[in-house]
């Protein structure tokens, strides 16, 4: 048996996110289907990702690992995998890695990144792919915030509700480092990067749509430290929507 | 009655065109039901496009006329048009002009662009724009055969078999000036721009599917005076794909 790293992009748009569900389309579940064929062997054990990626929430650079007997080499593998996956999926590398490495466990830091679109008009082949805000923020403000959550803080305030459900049993704690919070202008586009050892569910959107209601004004840059403190999902904002999150990359 | 002059970008990978079609999703349809609703109007003419877009096809910036008695300003109208309008379809300006104007028949000229994705993996947020074509190709060659194509030429090789369906009375003649047709690289992406009087039903897909052949070195660039001469749809190349093809503007 080999275990095999993939690393895939994928446009979330027409996906119920990266985890099977029953008589859903899925990440995984394509990518599964594609390894059945590609490897000819029925009943391959689901590929692992490095974490879930919710509905409509795409990837520039999220990994799976798989384990198999089938000896197709690695550069094979890629072409006869996007032969076969549908053109919203593309495997970019796969890789021969030692048999105790998991995408999820192994995994140092990921990178996240929130796209929000703030002209009046949003182009129609940017609106799977960013949140459209045209209205006034505060965007230094914001920036201002997102500094705030750098460092080691328990995140209980920006965890979904429903945590448990997406969580590994070796992680009950909330607590999790961020290594880079911020803000940046390109063009018509305010572009947020995270970077840390992991996310809760929701993490990253609850973060995105505190720091909305700090741009607005309904809070102050300072509020960033109480509502972390406070460990109660109630303190923080609302979920920004799905379409203008990426999972970027994953550091092993 | 006034006349509005609307100009709209949109993603036509969800809709069967611009043409109004009984039972299917369409640009044109999408547009009457948006002006019909913001105009409280019913039976609202239909708005006239300055062509017909093909299924999949793309508009960055598609013009389309309507009569309306509707004293709505036409600033409120783009706001109000994209409030009701899909995502995939934006107004970007509603202006009023002169009683005769009519985007067909005042259209002097109009510019498409065709995307050809050259790397090997073609990135899932591109899937929809872009032909992926990562085989060797002469691009130099190409370059070489899209400057012969300029000029006043008749274009009975590159049109439709079935030009009559979509043409206009009044252009029974397959003769049109190509003002420039030019390929450049931007990246992994071979672009194709093309800027003439007016095009014949399929004519930017039939040019870039001989282009494609001269890459391969089926055909030599100077074939493209023979296949001109020819007047036969059969001298020419297949139809490139309609994803790629974008309209890009309308002069008047």
């Amino acid at each position: 048996m080999r275990t095999l790293k993939i690393t895939l992009a994928y446009d979330g748009s027409d996906f119920f996110g990266w985890q099977v569900q029953p008589g859903k389309p899925t990440v995984q579940a394509a990518l599964a289907e594609a390894l059945e064929r590609v490897t000819g062997a029925s009943g391959v054990e689901l590929p692992q990702g490095s974490g879930r990626t919710d509905a409509g929430v795409h990837a520039l650079g999220q990994v799976a690992t798989v384990r198999t007997a089938s000896p197709i080499p690695a550069g094979n593998m890629v072409i006869a995998l996007n032969d076969t996956l549908p053109k919203s999926v593309r495997v970019l590398r796969v890789e021969e890695v030692a048999e105790d490495f998991h995408a999820r466990r192994s995994a140092k830091a990921k990178t996240y990144r929130y796209r929000v679109w703030r002209a009046g008009i949003c182009p129609p082949f940017l609106a799977r792919y960013v949140t459209h805000h045209p209205y006034p923020l505060d965007e230094q403000a914001m920036a201002e915030a997102a500094r705030l959550v750098v460092g080691e803080h328990d995140f209980t305030s920006f965890a979904a509700v429903d945590a448990e459900k997406g969580k590994d049993d070796a992680e009950r704690s909330n607590v999790r480092t961020v290594f880079a919070s911020e803000f940046r202008r390109e063009g018509e586009e305010l572009i947020y990067e995270i970077r840390g050892t992991g996310f809760l569910h929701h993490m990253v959107r609850n973060l995105v749509g505190t720091f909305l209601l700090v741009g607005k004004g309904t809070l102050k840059p300072a509020d960033l430290k109480t509502i972390l403190e406070k460990r109660s999902r109630s303190a923080a904002g609302a979920t920004a929507p799905a379409e203008g999150l990426s999972l970027i990359s994953v550091e092993y």
